[in-house]
């Protein structure tokens, strides 16, 4: 029997009704002939509730007790998907991270999986079980309970995926797919059919927010292929992989963009060694993420350095900025909270030029004003006004031919 | 460093200032200086919202999963706990059953306690951290989660006082201890300063609902002595302990009372081998829990038969024994669901006589009609009508003196 891995979000299981209904999906790739394991997020708000509850006993919850408290949001999931399926006839049970195996770091808030044993779920599988994991979570070497962060349920899943040697890891969400750009400002946006696990981490990091990029990075270094598709229909959704054909046609594969950007820019800083680490290292431990860096070329020794960062962060990374600025005798700094980013993505690029030039070119007519260039191998970005963002992401999705014939 | 255990019901961390309420008190224990295990319930209405939800995905849902839903309850209040507690300044840990060590039986939803591994709350003595234990709960050997039923919480606390050697274990509750009657009846009942095991065993079955027997039992085996007082004062409770004197100058210690009472009468059944079992074996089956039993002198070979079961049961009773009614061939069955229970509770009794005939003098003169006697060495329990319970239990409060001086 083939074993499939399916992941289902907090809409999805928002109620019992949403429950009942992934159920019969689930129930459907079981009778197909099927092992399956099924990784469920925490139901709608609860996450959300459950921290606003440790939020009223203190200001600053203890890691550990977060961890443990959260967890239970993913095992309330898990059982009602276990009794939905049980009422439909089909045997299954749940089982929480510790109990699905998933070993983690005792980095609490952010553990990562360091190992999973499949005994239990092979027995489980044995026994005819259709097996429900509690996603987002794992215990430690201790036994103590730990959360994975952010696209933790998503990380849960293919790591599964790979240890029980799944065909493939569904994750199943609110929207049918990737798509060329967003399909609420590109309503003629494309969605792909597949696209590479690079392509994707671009894509991802960018700002098309279908997928976490750490269960993208999981499934590359495993070749472990993914679906992302809706939970709501049946429609094809977009399979992750490694083997998209670096040779295709249209070798722009989509446009992501991203309205959460702030930029800091210190002017005249001095060109001597060590003035990044000043700079960096105290926003790092502030716990501020650093984006895009561009530092200007410095003729007479002297240069403007500018970064990106998220706009919640402005505030927090202008008072570490601040005292730092003196110390190493730059000119001033100022901040822009009004930016937006767009990219330009595909893995062809890197065998082809001229995209950068045609990008340029379309923002250029477009009217729009370029603040920032950064790329890798596979994307272009630039950094522009947030308010013209909308329009951008157009100019580009049509100038690359993204649109569907 | 003495241990104490302290359990707080789900009403006492029913929501955040309760919590943090309670947290203080448990400071309070840890600053004179005792290791300190905290016991808690789910909050509030928790456990009800896990078990509508259930109920909304299946009308039967599956005892392990049932188990699994329901335990998060408990977790997510002890977790707020140790928070609590941590914004105190008292470094504190949460733990579930699992982490507890607490081993059960392989029982859904009534495991039994079959041992405790004390090694990981050790430890955390060990680092100076109070324990907060999720109550109702433990682990299988196969690491399957499950919970202890009805009374769970007051289990877990006593079986973590008994392994960890606690000096005491203290049942914070509602109500302030246990008094000579339901004080909600009988305004001037006494609480009283200590009780028995026996005698709280006697008065908590017979519908003093203060805490369950099952914990007052395991009490009872060990010696360890139980104190019941209210989480929302100070002043001193009841402790439930093995050393009450036996010759005490008044020997009743309570007046119990349980509305919750249906008889059946199973009028003319053949006396012959085997009859008793043909009427509960298929009640048992059905999970009809029967308490009294009274079988008549048979003289003519054919007896009237009368039990008690909870009203709630009694359609369920009623459809079971009416076929085999038929099938023994007894003349017919009929129910009455309007009863209560009246009990008069002392260990003292049974070394006295003479408590039986003042018992049913003081009824007979308040004009209640006995239905049924049944008596065990320290109680003896009259089944009269439900309207004169109230009137009963307040003669009876008052024929043996019980009333605050």
């Amino acid at each position: 029997m083939a074993v499939i891995v399916q992941k289902y979000g907090g809409s999805s299981v928002g109620d019992a009704d949403k429950i009942k209904n992934v159920a019969r999906r689930i129930a459907h790739t079981r009778e197909q002939g099927n092992d399956v394991i099924v990784v469920v997020s925490a139901m709608g708000k609860t996450t959300d509730n459950l921290i606003s509850l440790a939020n009223q006993i203190t200001g600053q919850p203890d890691d550990r007790e977060m961890d443990v408290l959260l967890s239970t949001g993913e095992i309330v999931s898990s059982t009602l998907m276990a009794m939905a399926l049980r009422e439909l006839g089909h045997p299954a049970i749940s089982l929480s991270g510790a109990q699905a195996g998933i070993r983690t770091s005792s980095k609490y808030s952010r553990a990562q999986i360091l190992s999973v044993d499949p005994a239990r779920i092979e027995n489980e599988f044995g026994k005819g079980n259709i097996v429900i994991v509690a996603g987002f979570q794992g215990i430690t070497n201790d036994m103590d309970i730990t959360t994975l962060g952010r696209g933790g349920s998503d990380t849960t899943a293919v790591a599964l995926a790979v240890q029980l040697k799944a065909k493939i890891c569904e994750i199943y969400t609110d929207v049918e797919g990737v798509y060329s750009a967003d399909p609420r400002i590109i309503p003629l946006a494309r969605k792909l059919k597949d696209i590479g696990y690079e392509e994707m981490l671009e894509m991802a990091s960018y700002g098309a927010a279908v997928m976490h990029s750490r269960a993208v990075e999981l499934g590359e270094l495993y070749g472990m292929p993914i679906q992302v598709a809706a939970s709501h229909n049946s429609n094809p959704g977009t399979i992750i992989h490694g083997g998209t054909p670096m040779e295709i046609s249209n070798k722009v594969r989509g446009i992501a963009h991203d309205l959460n950007v702030a930029k800091i820019t210190i002017v005249g800083v001095p060109d001597k060694p060590g003035v990044a680490t000043s700079i960096f290292e105290p926003l790092a431990k502030a716990g501020v993420s650093v984006d895009t860096i561009v530092q200007n070329s410095s003729i007479d020794r002297i240069a403007d350095l500018t970064f990106t960062v998220h706009k919640s962060d402005i505030g927090k990374a202008m008072k570490v900025v601040e005292p730092v600025v003196k110390e190493i005798g730059a000119a001033s700094c100022e901040s822009d909270s009004k930016l937006g980013k767009v990219s330009v993505i595909g893995s062809g690029m890197q065998s082809a030029p001229g995209y950068a030039s045609t990008m340029f070119k379309c923002l250029y007519e477009a009217g729009v004003n370029i603040e920032m260039i950064t790329t890798s191998e596979i994307r272009i970005t630039c950094i522009i006004a947030e308010d013209k963002v909308k329009e951008a992401v157009k100019a580009l999705h049509k100038a690359f031919e993204l649109e569907t014939a």
